[in-house]
This record gives C-alpha cells, structure tokens and sequence, in this order.
C-alpha cells in the first residue's frame, strides 16, 4: 500500500490528546474518520507527538497507509473537506516509502511553550497559553534552563504514566524570550529535542516558573534535576501553553 | 454618579458585534450584564469603536456609571468573575471624571488587521485571520496604501448603514509588514486615525488584497478612493482578521 506523511495542525482544546481513546475525542479518530471517507480499509495511523489533552499542534507528522496512489494536494484536499468542522488541518501531504515511520523515524522534535503574564482573565488566547498573574524573569529562567540541556536523567520531569524505556535524554536546545503581545508580555520557550518523556516539557516549564518568579534561585533547578526524583519537580504547566511545532526526519518528507 | 472607564478584550466570534441588539448576543450586553450584578440599576455604556460582527478587540475602551465609588481594582475582578465564561475580558478599569466619554472623548483608534498566507484551512488561528490562498506582495500593498493615508473623502470604502456625518477622514497612517507566525506567513495591516467610517478597514484591506495579488496595479487604488464610489471598493475583508488594538484619549485614563 502507498504511504504517505501528513503535516497536521490542530487546536487541542476540543480534543483529550492525539491517541484514540475510547469515548473521548481524539486527533487521531478525527484523521482517521477522514482517511476511511476515502478508504474504508484504512488501517490504524501513528504520529511523531502523542501530544496529551489540550496540547496544540502547528506541526505534527503522522503516516497513513492507503490502498490508492493519491496525488498529495488531492490527498490534503479530500481530507480537509472531511475533516470539517473539527479544527484540526491537513497543511501538506508527501509520498514516502514504506519505510518511513513518523515516530520511529523522527529525529528531532520541537515545542514551543506559551505564557502570557497578565492579572486578568484571557479572552482572546484563552486555551492557548499559560496566564500567569505575576512577573517573571527571563534571566533567571535562561541561568535555570541552561542547567536542563545536554544528556541527563529527566526522572524529575517524568510522569507517572511516562512508557519510554529509559529517562535519560538528551535536550539539544532550550531559549526564552519575551516577546510583545496585545494580550500582554508574552514569553515564549523553545524546547528542541530528538525525543521527550511524557510531561517533560510542561515539568520544565512549570519548574522555570518557579525560578521565574523568584521562588527558586536557578541552581534550584539543576538540584531537583539532579535529585532525578518527580517529587522535586515543580508543578506540571497546564497544557494549553503546549504547541508542537516542528519535527525533523533524515530525509524532509515535505521537501518541496 | 461616579464614572469608570473599562479597558476591555474580547473575542468577537461567539458576539453579533459590540452593540446591543435585541435576540442576539453582544460584548456590550455581556458588559452590562456583568455591571448590573454590582449595580441593578446601573445605566447602558458606550464604547469608542462599535465592532461589527466577529470582529476582535484586546483594547476596547467603554465608560460606565455606578452608584457607589469602586476601587477599579476590585472593580475589574468583580466584573471579571460575572463575565464568565464568555470571551470577554476586564483588563482595566479607571475612576474618570464625568466629562470623560469612551466615544466622543477619543481621539485615536488603531486596528490591525492579520492576514495568513496559506493554501490549506485553518486550525489554530480559525476565526482570527483572514485566510488568503495565494501570495501577496506586501511592496504592491504598501505602494498602494500610500494613496489613502491623509484627508480624503472615503466613501469609496464606506457601508451602506454607515451613520457618520461626513465621509472626508484623515487616515493618519497605515502599516503593512509581513510576520513569521507558525500558521504560515503572517501579514499584518496596522491602521490609525482619529476616527474611521463604518467597514473603511475592511474594505481597504479588501482593496489593498487586490493590489498584494496584482490583480490591480497599486495606482487602481488610488483611483478607486478618488472616484468616492462603492462599487469601487474591493470586496470587503472577512471579520475575522481585524481587531481594536488601541484607543487614546487627551488624558490616558489607564496610565498607571
């Protein structure tokens, strides 16, 4: 069967993450239903991201496997008609060979985190980043983050449920920056990685804040890093601030 | 009675625009809903821009008068809590003199309004931009618009039901720069004037597409605005894209 790799957006609010579950929405049955409008026999597809609830994605990758050789833009189309009105968009599609895998073959991910720091409500970006009601330092977050990259045990920023086989991993990458907004100041963090645990984002983020604030002076932070206990982490950030936004693969599926 | 200026976000998709309107809802009918918790007999606001249907604000500004004298503090949370859970935000509140009216008072509104580039629907950003298939050339676009900033007379960009005295506005200035956004390529109109004829900022940005597109060469525009005739207008911009993002007064009630 030909394969093919989807570049999928989503808005995570109406959805409880990408994986399939049971009487609950997920990104992965709305593409799915789509794909079987065009072939009932569609089997089961993968993403690069199993992103959680709430979780936003500008760029995840996932493979599809059908019994037609679709002409990609034809392949996009049809399944964005079919795909209305759940807020979730095919922005490309590609033809690859049977062995490319979109989480299997991935070698690189990256997130970005969105907090907007303000004292009232959001309206606008509402669902799409954390408010945080009190100021925060961006140079204390870069001191604390700068002690997060390189290759390290991540237990601390693991969840519970986490199914990788092991917690050591390698952050390639980590930068904050303050950025304007009409909703307020906004500040962004990159996070740039071959592979996350589950929760290891948000923990991190969540611990930043910590050292943000003020609460926690940045060595802090390589302390509960190196403690490698989850009890050391701060709290887990609320998904809403969480975007996949780019994933990288030896040969670039999309290459134009 | 003691009067307050409110500075007020919300997200024009859920409202049939900011006025009051018997059967459906509105941000004023919302606000005032909210002030009638605090005070049942608390009497209708104005604001300074009256956005249409669908249309965005992070920086609205409407007075309203109460019977007792609010700390603004206690003020914006209180209304805040009553304005859940609709999109609708209280970033602000001022004790004002009663002199000052959100309207009559202002002398400078500013809107942006977001274009994406981008060939497939929208997930993340529905609702909030104009989405335009193909390419735009922001150099056509800002060789046009150069034509409409200054006084002119504006009927060529003017609604049937506009209710202003005289069409002759002087459009103070007009920005046009393109954005890197992970949607796709943002392009961003920024508009400023004293004030602005009933859908003049979407049928510029509906004009200016035609020269970004080359369908019409940057000097139609020019002819389009001095023929002070509707049906030169290009077709008005969709909603979506456009929002209030600010509102200055002789005195700024807000100044910290």
């Amino acid at each position: 069967m030909p394969r093919f790799a989807l570049k999928i957006e989503y808005d995570g609010r109406p959805f409880s993450g990408w994986q399939r579950q049971a009487d609950h929405p997920s990104v992965q049955e709305a593409v799915e239903r789509a794909l079987r409008r065009l072939d009932p026999d569609a089997p089961a597809i993968a993403a690069a991201g199993r992103t959680d609830a709430g979780v936003h994605a500008f760029w995840q990758v996932a493979h599809c496997d059908l019994a037609r050789d679709w002409d990609p833009f034809r392949l996009s189309d049809a399944l964005n008609h079919h795909l209305k009105p759940d807020p979730v968009a095919i922005r490309d599609a590609a033809r690859v060979s049977g062995r490319f895998h979109a989480r299997f073959s991935a070698v690189e991910r990256r997130y970005l985190y969105r907090v907007i720091v303000r004292r009232s409500p959001l309206a606008m970006e509402r669902g799409h980043v954390w408010r945080v009601p009190h100021s925060l330092s961006v140079d204390f977050m870069t001191e604390a983050a700068a002690h997060l990259e390189g290759r390290h045990d991540f237990t601390t920023f693991r969840a519970a449920l986490c199914q990788a086989k092991s917690p050591v991993k390698t952050l390639d990458e980590v930068r904050i920056f303050s950025v304007d907004s009409h909703a307020g100041e906004e500040i962004q963090f990159f996070f740039r990685a071959r592979s996350f645990l589950h929760h290891q984002v948000r923990g991190m983020v969540g611990t930043l804040e910590k050292a943000g604030s003020g609460k926690w002076p940045p060595k802090a932070v390589a302390d509960a890093l190196a403690a490698a206990d989850r009890s050391r982490c701060g709290p887990v950030a609320p998904p809403d601030g969480l975007h996949l936004i780019g994933v990288s693969y030896p040969d670039d599926p999309f290459a134009a």
